[in-house]
C-alpha cells in the first residue's frame, strides 16, 4: 500500500504554552499580522501573544476583524492592513475563521490573485509563516493545509490548499476554551469527530491518517456526552483531540458531508460543526449498508455502535432545523458536483445525498 | 500536561515509491551526494534513486564507503567528496549508518567543526536538505533529528543532535529489505522494538510520542516471532513500524539501554540494535519492580507480559555475549556518566546498571 505521511507544524500543547515557549515564534519574521476575531480579548489568547511577541521584541498589528466564516472582502482587508503595517509573518488566532483568514493573507501575500482567481486551485508552496492558536477545539485547521472561505460565486464555502497553508508552529492551550458556551463546545466538538471518521472514510486513507483519526475518535466519542462544563482535563483532550483530527483530513481531506454542511452555513447560517454532525449519523448508516469496512473501525475506535454514535450526534445537535424537500433535492443535485463527493470508499448516489438531506432535515 | 509533537519530514511509502515520487525530490536541489554503503548496490535502492535523480535532471555523486558505526573519519571522506563535487542536498541510503553519516556531512558541510568539537553539541538549525531511504528496519533515523557517530574519545557512540537533521523526505520501500539476512532482520527489528519500547519510559513520554510508540509495539511485537523470512507484508508493516518508533525518539529520545548498548558495540562490535535487545528485558523488570505504570502501557500495546517479552527478545538474540564482570562494573560507572542516563521515568542507580549488565551478560 502507496501512502505518505506529512505534518510539518510544531504543535507546543500545554496550558501556559504561548508565553513560556515564546522564543520559539523568534524566527518567524520580525514583524507579525495577528488575525483574530473578538473573543480572543476575553479569553486571554491575545494577551499571551502579544506578550510573547513584545518579549521576543517581534513587532506586530491586530486585525480583529473576523467574522465567522470568512468572506473575501474580510480577507482583502486583512491584506491590506498586512501591506501597511509590512508585517512579515501572520499569527491566526481563533476558532476556524481566524485560522483559515490568517491562511489566506499568508497565502495571497506571496501570491496575488483576484477574487475570481482564488478558488482556481494550483497554488504554488510558499506563503508569509504562520503561527496559529486555537481557541475552540473543533477545526483542526493549525495543523491542516487548507484554508476555508465563503463563496460567494458558488453559494457555498470552498477550501484552499498548499502545502504552505501549514503553519509552523500551533499553540494549544485549553485555557482558551474554558469559558466557551456550551452550544460553541458542542459545534466544535462535531466538527473535530467528523473530521476524524470522514478521514477514516476516505480512499485516500492510510496507516499515518487512520492512526491520528482513531485516536482522536478515541478521546473525543466519551467526552461528547459531557459537554455542558467540561472540566480543564477535558478541555485539553478536546483541543488535542480536535488536532489529531486536524492532522487525519490533512492526509486525506473531508468528505461530502463537509461539502453538503457548507450549503446549509451559507444558505441557513447553520454552524459548521453543527453541520457535520446533522449529517453525519445517516452518511454512516450508508457507509455500512454498502460494507464499507471503515466504519466498523470507526466504531471500535469510539467504543459505540453506528446507532449509538448517531443517537449521540443528534442530543448534541437537539432540535434539527428543517429545511424543504425541494432545498434538499437542488442541494443534492449541487453536491453531486463539488468536488469532495468523490474519493470515498462508497460513492453515493444522487439519491444517497438526497436520502441524507432529508433524513437529516425534513423531520 | 506540556509536551510538543514535531516531524517536519514528509514520509513517502509504498514499494516502487522512489521512482513513482522522484518529483518529490525536485526541490531539495540540483546535485546530490548519495551517502551509502555496499548493500544498497544489491538491494535495488541505489538504481531507484539513481534513476528518480536523472528523471529529474538532478546530477549526483556515490559516495559508498560508509562501513557500520561510522567513524569521523568516514564522515570527512564523504565531507571532502561533497565539496569536491560541489552537491548542495544529500542523499542517505542505507541502514542507520549511511543515514548517520550522511546526517553529519548534511550539518558539517553548512557548519564545519573540528574533531574535537563534533560532539560539543550546540548545532544552529541549519544543514543542506537531505532525502533519507532506509534499506534495514530499525533505525528510524531517517524520521529523527539525531545522528549517531563513533566517538573514539569517549570510546562509545555518541550522538549529534539539530532540528536540521530531520530529513526533508524519508522514502520507505519494504522491498530493499526483502533479501536481509536473518540476523539483520532480528537485530534491526530489535532497535526498533527498543526505541519504541524506551520512548515510553522517558519523563518527556507525552500523548504525541505514546501515539506513535504504541502502534509501532503493537505492529511489531507479533512479527517478532517470525522473522526467518518475512512475507513482504511483513517487510512492509516492519519499515513502518520502524519509523514510527523512529518518531516516538525523535520525540523522547532514547534511555540508558542505548547508552549502556553503545559499549558493546564499540568494544565488541556487538550489532546495535542486537545490544538494546540483549539489555531490554532486564531493564524492564527493573522498571517494573520500581512501579513505573509505561512498563503496563508497553505490555498492553505488545499484548505481553513482561516475561513474555524478554523471552522473545531472548530467543532472537540466541546465544549471548559473554564479558567479565570486572568490564560490567567499568561499564556500569561509565555509564552513570552518560546523557541518557538521565529523564527516565525511574532513575536508575549504578546497581541496577551492574546489574542489567551482569544478568544480561555474565550468564
Amino acid at each position: 500500500m502507496n501512502f505518505s505521511s506529512y505534518i510539518p507544524t510544531k504543535v507546543i500543547a500545554g496550558r501556559g504554552c504561548v508565553r513560556e515557549c515564546a522564543e520559539a515564534l523568534k524566527p518567524l519574521g520580525t514583524r507579525a499580522l495577528i488575525v483574530t476575531g473578538q473573543s480572543s480579548k476575553r479569553n486571554g489568547a491575545l494577551a499571551d501573544i502579544s506578550a510573547a511577541l513584545t518579549q521576543n521584541a517581534q513587532r506586530f498589528a491586530v486585525f480583529d476583524r473576523v467574522t465567522p466564516n470568512p468572506t473575501l472582502s474580510c480577507v482583502r482587508e486583512g491584506l491590506a492592513m498586512l501591506k501597511e503595517t509590512g508585517a512579515d509573518f501572520v499569527i491566526g488566532l481563533g476558532g476556524g475563521s481566524p485560522m483559515d483568514a490568517a491562511k489566506a493573507i499568508a497565502i495571497l501575500a506571496v501570491e496575488p490573485r483576484t477574487d475570481e482567481e482564488i478558488f482556481a486551485g494550483g497554488y504554488g508552496n510558499a506563503a508569509l509563516p504562520m503561527a496559529h492558536i486555537p481557541t475552540t477545539a473543533g477545526t483542526g485547521s493549525e495543523v491542516t493545509p487548507y484554508a476555508i472561505l465563503t463563496n460567494d460565486f458558488a453559494r457555498t464555502k470552498t477550501s484552499i490548499s498548499s502545502p504552505a497553508l501549514f503553519p509552523k508552529i500551533a499553540f494549544l492551550d485549553g485555557a482558551y476554551c474554558d469559558n466557551l458556551p456550551p452550544h460553541i463546545t458542542k459545534n466544535t466538538a462535531m466538527d473535530a469527530f467528523s473530521h476524524a471518521a470522514e478521514s477514516m472514510l476516505k480512499n485516500s486513507s492510510s496507516p499515518a491518517s487512520e492512526l491520528v483519526a482513531r485516536e482522536s475518535l478515541r478521546i473525543l466519542y466519551p467526552l461528547l456526552k459531557s459537554l455542558e462544563a467540561p472540566a480543564k482535563e477535558t478541555r485539553d483532550a478536546l483541543l488535542w483531540a480536535s488536532c489529531l483530527a486536524g492532522m487525519a483530513i490533512a492526509h486525506t481531506g473531508t468528505t461530502f458531508v463537509h461539502g453538503m454542511g457548507y450549503f446549509l452555513t451559507y444558505d441557513f447560517g447553520v454552524d459548521h460543526g453543527r453541520a457535520n454532525g446533522l449529517l453525519l449519523g445517516e452518511t454512516l448508516r450508508i457507509f455500512a449498508e454498502n460494507g464499507v469496512p471503515a466504519v466498523q473501525a470507526i466504531c471500535a475506535a469510539c467504543g459505540a455502535s453506528i446507532e449509538e454514535i448517531a443517537k449521540t450526534l443528534s442530543v448534541l445537535c437537539g432540535e434539527r432545523e428543517k429545511i424543504l424537500r425541494k432545498t434538499c433535492e437542488e442541494y443534492a443535485a449541487r453536491a453531486m458536483k463539488t468536488k469532495n463527493i468523490r474519493a470515498c470508499k462508497y460513492q453515493p448516489t444522487e439519491a444517497d445525498i438526497l436520502r441524507i438531506f432529508t433524513k437529516s432535515l425534513c423531520g
